[in-house]
């Protein structure tokens, strides 16, 4: 669906251009909206306050119904299977909503919700998507605005489908040149968030753009736009393209793509910075903090007792792929822990086929079945005190994946599988 | 090596010849003897309570050492990978123990002790064998006397290597007939225990003999030796023949069978029953006792939310084949969940070389890398009020797998298969 043009024909950022679909009217950065939602995901850890929530608002009805079951989505993938009674309760809550409501819900088998949303065909360019989660960014890589709320403004969502909204500003992120040789999507988001620092596109639509940006596949895209929230992005969003048509029409049969969902020339940026990557390093977020970037020429050789090879952020095929290539016939280095958790059932079953399951598993990896896995430190994989952890995932914060006295870094699943053969922080380019 | 006889050439036990052997003197049941230890196993929920107990034990000695490090084994298979923040300071704690002492160390990639024991290598027919776990039990399906014991007996043997026991008297269980298709030994030792009870053989050795015990494979004896202590047994063991000999042998060059390690005739049993099997319905064990045992006619149609195919119990590449094969090519129940843990890293890659691993997930099962998952109900897989499991484990006591509201039947790998396809317990002769 085309939305509109301002009245007086002002060009629009792609982000203005949605939140003027979702309010009816044509709105700027800095304006103040009552959105329609397109599509609304909660998962297992936030999806129960969201429910309790909403029967608190719905209280006086008669019809205790959410506005549109088919636009909700319920998936459990943060503690699943379920690592404890209380996670067991609220997937019987929740599939019982789900159940009552007429909601799709996604059971503990099928991944992670960034990856199986996009998967499934549930996101489209154009639109506005709201997920208790804070990585809900990461479906800008298929050009919707997608940003994470709390539970109690999921409640209003599932009650009304509308939520309040400060049209963000835009900070724009212009790419140019050839990522080099195991220089991968990660690095550069790792990059720039390393430059803007976690604060720097605070409440903006962070908008990635350029010929580097339009030469990455959708995963690539993915990796970029699931950590806009790193550097405080309302949203990560990547204009659609042939790129983005191609990988929806593997899933909306007849799909064609909008030409409408994109920037207009002289849109308003609050920020545009330019970058070249032909020469970028891998890069490696350092503990505590996703904005402590480094080359990983500067962190080389820091002994590792676990690497985490996973999550919404980098768990697909194509990483685990990666991963592996680089990790050629090679063991997993002595006294290291290699968790490979695949993002989603789907890309589970593509590395298994392709025989990747059976060679990482040879080569002393643990490979559990599709979840957040030890991403958000609740469910397994945890770092004990002292031990250092190499992730592939979005989040080194204090603590994130165990013990607060842990230490992860961040990397490329490249860096990952160079650092696996080794035991320490590798960089790839010299495996 | 072969032990000795009575002074007055006395038939023996099997049992009473391992303890004769331990203590270097000829015994019989009921004598208190001071026993040497062949082997020891502790684990990653156990273990660090032994090492405490060790080094109080140790804390006037110079030396802390282990009596002899190669006689002990540590191994994580509970909390694996380390599901808490106290079960990663367990693991590193435990490591660190088993690298100053020189012990060998399972890391927690390996699988449920129980398999990888003897899978290994690490039992032998005449051993004496004490593991930090109730089911080490299981060890006697190799025809060792093998048995539980708590974390501070443990510490006692990591600094002296010996043990006080009263040599058990022997429940002898003659087995005759041939198991009816798709009825296995799970069905077998379900049944003996809904006979005996669960307190119908305490503090004696379960003796399992008859033309029925002999014609099993040993991942089907090992079934039945594990459950020997849900009858109260100190031992679950089977005379060691020539399938124990073939058995060793792919495990340690060489090995002969030392005919010694059996039962005299003549020997004397407390208790002898005798059971043919011809006509044996499936057996189910129903909440919340493992004696209470029904045939799978009497439960038929119970609905079922999970279902958990694995465990020391059952979690071989033969059992993980039985429910595959009575599965088909159907999918697993809308609703219910399977979650298939394989006992092992060397099953699990069995079973992934067979296509078992891709067959299960495109069914719909949920499979995990080895560990002994939902068992003891503190890892995942939980179970929660009000929710009804099959398991192929060993316990199904109030509130083991999760919930103390929730409901545990156990089963045969066939009944389960045969549940998997329905969500209701069903017979597995009926599919």
């Amino acid at each position: 669906m085309t939305g509109m043009s301002g009245s007086d024909n002002r060009p629009m950022t792609v982000s203005e251009k949605i939140f003027s679909k979702a309010s009816g009217t044509p709105v700027k950065a800095g304006d103040f909206v009552l959105a329609n939602i397109d599509l609304a995901m909660t998962h297992d850890i936030t999806g129960p306050l969201a429910v309790q929530g909403f029967y608190e608002i719905m209280r006086d009805e008669e019809e205790k119904k959410v506005w549109d079951p088919s636009k909700i989505v319920i998936i459990f993938d943060h503690q699943v299977p379920a690592d404890s009674i209380n996670a067991a309760e609220n997937h019987i809550m929740l599939r019982k909503f789900a159940k009552e409501q007429g909601i799709l819900n996604y059971d503990v088998y099928e991944g992670v919700c960034h990856q199986v949303l996009p998967e499934k065909g549930h996101v489209l360019p154009g639109d506005l998507i709201v997920g208790s989660d804070s990585h809900t960014c990461a479906y800008g890589s298929l050009g919707a605005f997608s940003t994470g709320i709390g539970s109690t403004d999921m409640a209003a969502v599932f009650a009304t489908g509308k939520l309040w909204f400060r049209v963000p500003d835009t900070f724009r992120f212009e790419v140019e040149g050839k990522l080099p040789d195991r220089v991968y999507s990660k690095d550069l988001i790792l990059h720039l968030i390393g430059d803007v620092g976690v604060e720097g596109a605070r409440y903006m639509a962070a908008e990635y753009a350029g010929s580097t940006i339009r030469s990455l596949s959708i995963p690539e895209r993915m990796t970029i736009s699931n950590m806009a929230i790193e550097m405080g992005g309302k949203a990560g969003i990547i204009e659609a393209d042939e790129v983005t048509e191609a990988y929806l029409q593997e899933r909306i049969p007849g799909y064609k793509l909008d030409p409408y969902w994109k920037s207009d020339e002289g849109a308003k940026y609050l920020d545009i910075r330019h970058y070249d990557v032909s020469d970028l390093e891998p890069q490696v977020a350092c503990p505590h903090n996703v904005d402590n970037v480094k080359p990983v020429s500067e962190v080389e050789g820091t002994k590792l007792d676990q690497i985490f090879m996973g999550s919404c952020t980098n768990g697909r095929f194509e990483d685990i792929k990666i991963m592996a290539d680089i990790m050629g016939d090679e063991p997993v280095a002595k006294g290291l822990r290699l968790l490979v958790v695949p993002a989603s059932k789907t890309e589970y079953m593509k590395l298994l086929k392709a025989g990747y399951i059976e060679k990482l598993m040879n080569a002393g990896a643990i490979v559990e079945s599709p979840c957040c896995g030890p991403c958000m430190g609740g469910s397994f994989g945890l770092l004990g005190p002292g031990e250092v952890g190499l992730a592939t995932s979005n989040r080194n914060f204090k603590g994130r994946e165990g013990s607060a006295e842990s230490f992860v870094y961040l990397s490329s699943p490249a860096t990952a599988g160079a650092s696996a053969l080794t035991g320490e922080i590798t960089d790839p380019r010299k495996v």
